[in-house]
């Protein structure tokens, strides 16, 4: 530990508490290892420097420059990630437990660093298509989604220090917003750690992040109505925050992930034997057992068929006793210890509770083997496994949330039971169907959807490449309605969109052009002397179009082009086929109209143009027969800056044309976007 | 009125209230017109029948047939309109004000009914694409959305009787979710004149709608974690509401839209003189006077430059005198009057806080001109135009909401504290820029569109087809941060979302085929005997797969499609040219290589492929040069059943196939995805 007295980022600086501080204990030995505090704290400072300074430093970047940081960060980070496992393991975290929490964190920075890609090269965001609001269409509207002018409080979950952290923060930053970090002050020196690692690095703008080890009373008292918090942890404190008198008079945003009951539902057709059986069983020992039990979408309930309760009690305890329990650093140890003693107490009366009307079938919460440990000073706790076999009546189970190695099993008869059951947990973040079986997939997935987060459906097809009921994907949203909080998180560009303001905009097409950058129809357009395939990438100007020469339509155009490629589909050469069709006589090929397209707006010569890339959208809105006359109105849509690969690459970017072909009435015949690749006139 | 003893329409039944009730009196001449009530309401019952009748009859509907029932719905409410109005005018509004809200939120069905075409033929809903989780490709994701299965409770303001529920109840039921529909007390008589049509034109299934005509007292008490609440109105109650104990408990949805302080920016551009100048007034007088100020939408701030002030305030005032207030069926009358004496008092309040620190330079709370009417018998009030010259120090208009026909003048210096103006009301649904300069416009956007949920440009271009500062529309997202209460509702298919639960789904290729209905990369696939283009659209199978025969790619190819097209780009035609480029010799076009997968996947003979309808998202990939050999795989990923436009149109839908180009290699060299129409077997 760099010091016993854990220090708090704040304001660009490095603060010890003020105080005696919140012990922190080492969960296998007992040990003392820090103290942690918050008390008197200024928050009201705190988020000031952070809207002040961090807010507007991000603000500058456009996303995929605040993108490459996170790549940047994520390296750095995968270049010292063997650091933190020694701390890790103090939580009492296994390796592979550590492993999730770090490496899995880091992975989140990796992939919000990639999707980057799918953000213009702008501080800004445009959301979905301009949409028409008038007759000529000289009033139109549009949707920009702005960075919050806000910060980003994170209040986080003890179970992963690391992972808490950097899949909250990976998203903040992406959108442009500083963060204040507030890890739970019962592993917050695990965060702690790397957040100087962070900081120390140099790769963040000041103020974009700042950290509070502490209890974080108050954390939430100054926060307006550009702020956001998100809330990972007990669902009882996450709603006191909720309804905070100042989170509601400025509808600050609340993005609430809570622990839940979630559920794991075997198959009808997954009898003994099969292999989806057998992956069933490893699943729920893994999802039972994998942190000790303390993970917010750990499998809480197993539902299974009624005929198949036995078997599956007696699979499963086989799989639970090889789980070695105690110290994490040694040899064969396959579950670490909970956090704290305080969190085996509540536990115990959590299993108490639940033992009430069910039996406890595996499992002790005391008495059992520990190897390399102490069980007296360590918050040790065996896998517990109940039996409710009336859980329709027996609710407990529903309801109550033991944080720890515990699920209970419970009989159903028939998917319908199978369903209500699992969604009479109220909302959970996660549940897990076992079938090979497509139509019992699918109306699990229909009957449960709207009360579970994510749904994992497991067979032996995707067992070996599966991520598992428990861990939450960086590009699948996180997060589930009801008692798993009703929020979201993560979920690609999905969670992104959270930290920023969608705000509609309208006004004549040549307004919203020019605030978007984006070429919109009906806008006033340029033309000029230099044809657009001769221009560097920065030359060319949003809206400039090109007004192509023009080409009469004939019947060989048609026969030239069924030969050359071969499309010989009856409305093209076959004239006595066309009763009942649309088309009045022999049509030219939708494809030719593109090709032709590209026929009239290519420039031949070589220059800046380096490849077409690919083609969006495109529509084919009216038959061209042979003596329609066509031409192209070919505008620059927009233009997305390209990263260059490595040192070798050169500098360009990707260029999109509207390509509206029209006939000699005026009409548009085929309208659609095509993608070019364009060099850069700079290449330093 | 049917019954001055107003009728609440619960658990499929028109029900009078019990006790006094509520009295409504008439906003201009003060006569009692009913009473409702809502004492000894059984609210668990009310939304047990909406969840356990309404919600499964809607949900076994898919959206077009959703949509297909609002479109009816919106025909009949259209053919009987006019009957509205009467009782329209009893609200104060006049019949400009009344069209907004009858045409208005008839409209608002129109479009919601139209916005089926942009969802699938299921009763879900595919978000987004699906995401690859590992290396192999055997285990995806993707995210599906379903309707929740909850109710959708409408607490409306009483400004807008008719638009208040429509532009809600036309969102819910789209997306399959049973509403109660709770307006105003204070002008529910309008609303429960339409819901009795809506009732008996039998549109609407069974347990589709309920309505609450009186104060509603514990409306919200019972609802849980699948349903959703919509708040228009105050600020003040919604935030009462919002942290209701249940409300915080099962994490229940609720979207509020609050009044806000409104502003309208003038551009330093728009001089007096300049037709911006004229539109500025003119926008600003319609949004004071419209509904007599009684529009969450309203303009509450004019913000304008420091020099312009006398004009604006002499052009406004000159404009203000010219609205001739009075009873709404007199004609000539331009402004009713507020919707209740009470009204008006809180509005008397209001204007003594702001002329506080600031001065009435037009109008004022009595003594003015009445047409048609007895002032003190209807609630009038004359528009009032406030003078702040001090707005960063006296900051009552950023925070005090006069609702009403009040509006308050403020100077400002320079754009950036325009925006720094504008954003001091803390959030706000909607503000105007009046500007004909892009890098006015552009910069107040990028400056307040954090602050704004809709930001209209306005000038002379777009002045002719604007529909105006004041009027939320249906594609477009309505709502605000901060004040404005945090909401987001309509904004097209967004709105939609609001009552479906987002949940990722994974597994194998296989089985996500299965559960969405769309073919995923890597899924099984059959190849059949018959040709796909030989298929009707009932025949195909999601999956069904052709193996094309296979082509080696000439010179005499490329030569022959650069004829054809009269695409002579430098790569394809001219070998001295590649130097610098990626490609190492002369290269097949682009579109040579989906014009001849065309020619590999097409079946020439008539079938029920009617026509080639576009092209979505394709790629080039790996450049193919001549001695290449392709062929195709070709995939039925997707059908969509389309509606017959007519009795004489025929049965069809339009088929998305998945079209991968792959080389020798089996590397793919071009991939997308295209559309084509195809007929249905069954003609009936």
């Amino acid at each position: 530990m760099p010091n016993t007295n854990l220090h708090n980022y704040l304001l660009g600086q490095w603060t010890p508490h003020d105080g005696d501080g919140f012990p922190q204990y080492d969960a296998v030995t007992g040990e003392l290892i820090a103290t942690c505090g918050s008390e008197g704290l200024d928050y009201a400072a705190i988020m000031d420097y952070a809207r002040r300074v961090g807010g507007p430093n991000l603000r500058k970047m456009t996303f995929r420059e605040r993108g490459q940081m996170l790549k940047k960060l994520a390296l750095y980070l995968h270049s010292i990630r063997k650091k933190y496992y020694p701390l890790s393991y103090r939580t009492g975290a296994t390796k592979g437990d550590s492993w999730i929490d770090i490496d899995g964190g880091i992975g989140t920075l990796f992939a919000y660093a990639s999707l980057r890609r799918q953000f213009p090269d702008k501080p800004f965001h445009i959301d979905g298509e301009a949409v028409g609001l008038s007759k000529e269409g000289t009033f139109i509207g549009h949707h920009i989604m702005v960075p919050k002018h806000g910060v980003a409080v994170h209040i986080n979950a003890f179970n992963f220090p690391i992972w808490g952290m950097l899949e909250k923060l990976s998203v903040n930053l992406l959108a442009g917003v500083p963060a204040v970090v507030k890890p739970s002050e019962i592993t917050s020196f695990l965060t702690e750690a790397m957040v100087r690692d962070i900081i120390d690095s140099g790769i963040l703008p000041e103020g974009a992040v700042q950290l509070v080890c502490g209890k974080g009373h108050g954390i939430l008292d100054t926060l307006g109505e550009q702020d956001t918090v998100t809330f990972t942890g007990s669902a009882s404190t996450g709603r006191k925050l909720k309804a905070l008198p100042n989170i509601i008079e400025n509808a600050v945003a609340f993005n609430m992930e809570a622990d839940s009951l979630n559920a794991a539902i075997l198959g009808e057709d997954a009898v003994p034997g099969s292999p989806t059986f057998d992956l069933f069983i490893k699943e729920v020992r893994r999802e039972m057992t994998v942190k000790c039990g303390q993970k917010c979408t750990a499998i809480r309930r197993i539902i299974v068929p009624e005929n198949l309760v036995e078997d599956v009690q007696l699979a499963l305890s086989q799989q639970l006793q090889k789980t070695t329990i105690g110290n994490p650093t040694v040899e064969g140890v396959r579950m670490g210890a909970l956090v704290s003693k305080k969190q085996l107490e509540t536990l115990r009366q959590r299993i108490q509770e639940l033992a009430g009307e069910t039996n406890i079938v595996y499992g002790q919460t005391d008495g059992f083997e520990v190897m390399g440990a102490d069980q007296n000073k360590g918050a040790f706790c065996s896998p517990i496994l109940l039996l409710n076999d009336d859980p329709f009546n027996k609710q407990g189970a529903h309801n109550i949330e033991a944080f720890g190695p515990v699920s209970t099993l419970m009989p159903y008869k028939g998917l319908e039971e199978a369903i209500e059951l699992a969604n009479m947990g109220k909302g959970s973040l996660v549940s897990t169907v076992a079938t090979a079986d497509e139509r019992i997939a699918t109306d699990y997935v229909m009957g449960a959807a709207a009360y579970h987060g994510r749904i994992l459906i497991l067979n032996e097809e995707s067992a070996k490449e599966s991520t598992g009921h428990g861990s939450p994907m960086p590009l699948l949203v996180h997060g589930g309605p009801g008692r798993a909080g009703g929020g979201e998180e993560m979920g690609g560009v999905r969670g992104v969109k959270h930290y920023l303001q969608r705000t509609a905009i309208q006004g004549h097409p040549t307004m919203i052009t020019a605030v978007t950058g984006q070429y919109q129809k009906g806008a006033a357009y340029k033309e000029k002397a230099i044809h657009p395939f001769q221009q560097h990438f920065e030359d060319l100007e949003v809206g400039e179009t090109l007004i192509t020469a023009k080409h009469t339509v004939t019947e060989a155009d048609i026969v030239n082009f069924a030969n050359v490629s071969g499309d010989h589909f009856y409305a093209h050469v076959d004239e006595t086929s066309l009763e009942g069709t649309i088309f009045e006589r022999r049509v030219a090929h939708g494809y030719y109209l593109l090709s032709k397209a590209a026929g009239l707006f290519v420039d031949g010569r070589k220059g800046p143009v380096l490849l077409n890339y690919g083609i969006e959208d495109f529509r084919f809105t009216k038959p061209v027969y042979p003596g329609a006359t066509i031409g192209v109105r070919f505008s620059c849509k927009e233009k997305i800056r390209q990263e260059k690969r490595d040192e070798e690459d050169i500098r360009k970017g990707i260029v999109k044309w509207m390509v509206d072909v029209y006939d000699e009435t005026g009409e548009t015949v085929a309208i659609g976007t095509i993608l070019t690749m364009v060099r850069m006139r700079d290449q330093n």
